[in-house]
């Protein structure tokens, strides 16, 4: 039986505040709820229901996770999601070490990323292209909102998300490698000989990039627009085309 | 002042059913109402703050469009926005006229994309890249749906979207057009070699393409994959990345 002081515990972890205060965040559902399992995410508690229990008891008790046994009425009580599915994790928030931040390859800063669906998406696109460390500012949707949790589908386990201030962050990039800056009418794309390591630095979804980091910027690129009077492009959408140019000519 | 039949019927809108009873859906925001006012949409009327009408008034006129200001709290109740955005407009659904479908370079087929925020934003990308045409599967998301409207930023003014059975669509276009299909492991899009008129099939966002449409698919496709654990891309990511591969090689 759920108690009362844990639904409103479960609960308070959708705000941002709760999620600070307790350093705890919350993963739903059985696909994210197994990738958090095998993953070095520290999990707090598990609250599922009978069938999930009967698969997965084993590896919680081997791995000396507490647990609970939730019926479908208590799952919707404590659920973020729209239709519930099966398991509900409480998990740490993981310490950040910032201080050896060593650069892969390919690296994206993100400078203000407001919509958690974009932050999701474009970890999970991250994790597809294999890049392994994504940067975001300050100003960036909360990483462990639930939105954004759930929109990595899984990718939020592999790959390396830390926060750290735009101007001190490309300031240490750039000198180990190239700094690039998706810009509206940057240089092409598609005929840009690409340098690694490199540092692909995305703006905000209507703002676009904080002017002062403009600086730090080596190469303003962008992706060929082939209609005259198209706008834009969605922010993760725009990361996944110049991703994939970079992973094409590496 | 705005009527409580007014209020109800807008709010109406909301569900597919009354916006096919009443062949209309509504288009908010200050970006989106201007692009629908150039557009070839009919706009059945509009509501708006004293801001934007006084901007935008002599077009409405002109225009013989029929218009009612409104004051904030009015605009909320109607408005199906998180910020609404100083107008709101009750366009017409335009009759589709499908029979004499003429097949541009580049068309995409979409199997039952049901998120409405994808459907949005694959229309969005289809405009950025000159994609004249975009056929839905009855199965996709309603087109009229409001975060559909909202995601495609103005886009549905410009591309062209009707819905066709997949089995019918797709038997007439590869009389014409390659099919291609994008499917996990499919053939890498980086070293394919592209032939126009070309159609490009996108499958549901957990089941991929629908069993029935791979006899008619000519070339399956896929995005490589850089890291061994990803699982997928998003649906309107992985259109995108293959849209930009398309449109480098044309």
């Amino acid at each position: 039986m759920l108690s009362r002081n844990q639904a409103k515990h479960i609960q308070s972890l959708k705000l941002p505040k709760f999620r600070r205060e307790h350093g705890q965040f919350v993963a739903e559902g059985v696909k994210l709820a197994e990738e958090m399992l095998e993953s070095s995410f520290r999990i707090a508690e598990v609250f599922c229901m009978e069938s999930w229990l009967k698969k997965n008891e084993a590896a919680l008790v081997r791995k000396g996770i507490r647990f609970q046994e939730v019926d479908e009425t208590e799952l919707e009580r404590i659920s973020q999601m729209v239709t519930p599915n099966e398991v509900l994790m409480v998990v740490e928030i993981p310490e950040e070490q910032q201080d050896d931040l060593h650069l892969p390859d390919l690296t994206l800063f993100l400078d203000q990323i407001q919509d958690p669906g974009n932050l999701g998406t474009i970890i999970r696109t991250a994790d597809w292209f294999g890049i392994g460390l994504v940067v975001c500012s300050p100003g960036c949707a909360d990483l462990y909102n639930p939105k954004v949790i759930q929109s990595t589908m899984g990718s939020i386990t592999r790959v390396k998300v830390v926060e750290c201030d735009g101007q001190e962050f490309l300031a240490r990039a750039s000198v180990q490698a190239v700094v690039y800056g998706a810009v509206a009418g940057g240089q092409d794309i598609y005929q840009l000989e690409v340098s690694f390591p490199a540092v692909v630095v995305i703006g905000n979804e209507s703002q676009g990039i904080s002017k002062d980091l403009f600086p730090l910027i080596n190469e303003q690129i962008g992706i060929p627009r082939f209609s005259a009077k198209a706008e834009s492009l969605n922010a993760a959408v725009a990361t996944a085309v110049i991703c994939s140019e970079f992973r094409r000519k590496a």
